[in-house]
């Protein structure tokens, strides 16, 4: 597989109101788009630093994933997604063949209208992993 | 402040050699260096991907706070550094004027002779965050 960059990095947040302070009048980011992810029960923000984004995670049910990530580990780094260059359809069918194991057995829609798929961190020494093509 | 892209993320992994075969045969990153910081209680593995670096963090002692991280939380991303351009000295002073808390009151040396400086995650969302400057 051929990553070109990291793509964004996920932090999940208890409420993107009271993040976005930290990360634009501290850090000095700008938030550029703020949407919902209906079918994940989230509201994201999403922000550009350099090549990257940092994509703020708000749980908009308390069903949501992301609810239940900062129930169990609190507020931090949710999940780390690499752009890869040759499509995620291929990524995963090497990722697959080398024995990990996946979330998403085929690329789905993510937010922002790109093709992901996640990696279970059992198989990525912890870290929740998404592959992404523009 | 004014960042210009992420440095870097430091992963905590129990084993670097457990763990580089994921990131160089299955995500086909290569590590470029390999060192100890002894202050640290940590070895760690530097790989890039585009402008970011990932640090995979392994501890040396059980005393480590890495060590303690893994023990607490298991593998997974430890830290997010920022660059800053206009110096992690002007950097800190900003970020303490705004009443954040901070982990180095200075900049300090680290891996590959950055001067970096911590953030205390109660102040940042919930991230451990560094502030670096080549």
């Amino acid at each position: 597989m051929k990553i070109s960059h990291i793509e964004h990095l996920g932090i999940a947040v208890n409420s993107i109101e009271e993040a976005l302070p930290y990360y634009e009048n501290v850090l000095g980011l700008k938030c550029y788009n703020i949407e919902v992810v209906e079918d994940q029960k989230v509201r994201t923000a999403f922000l550009k630093v350099g090549e990257t984004k940092i994509e703020l995670l708000e749980p908009t049910s308390p069903e949501s994933t992301i609810a239940k990530f900062i129930e169990n580990k609190g507020q931090g780094i949710h999940h780390l997604a690499f752009c890869v260059e040759d499509g995620v359809a291929n990524a995963l069918a090497e990722v697959e063949a080398a024995g990990l194991r996946l979330i998403d057995k085929a690329p789905r829609g993510g937010a922002e209208g790109l093709h992901i798929a996640f990696l279970h961190p059992k198989s990525t020494q912890g870290v929740l992993t998404e592959l992404c093509e523009d």
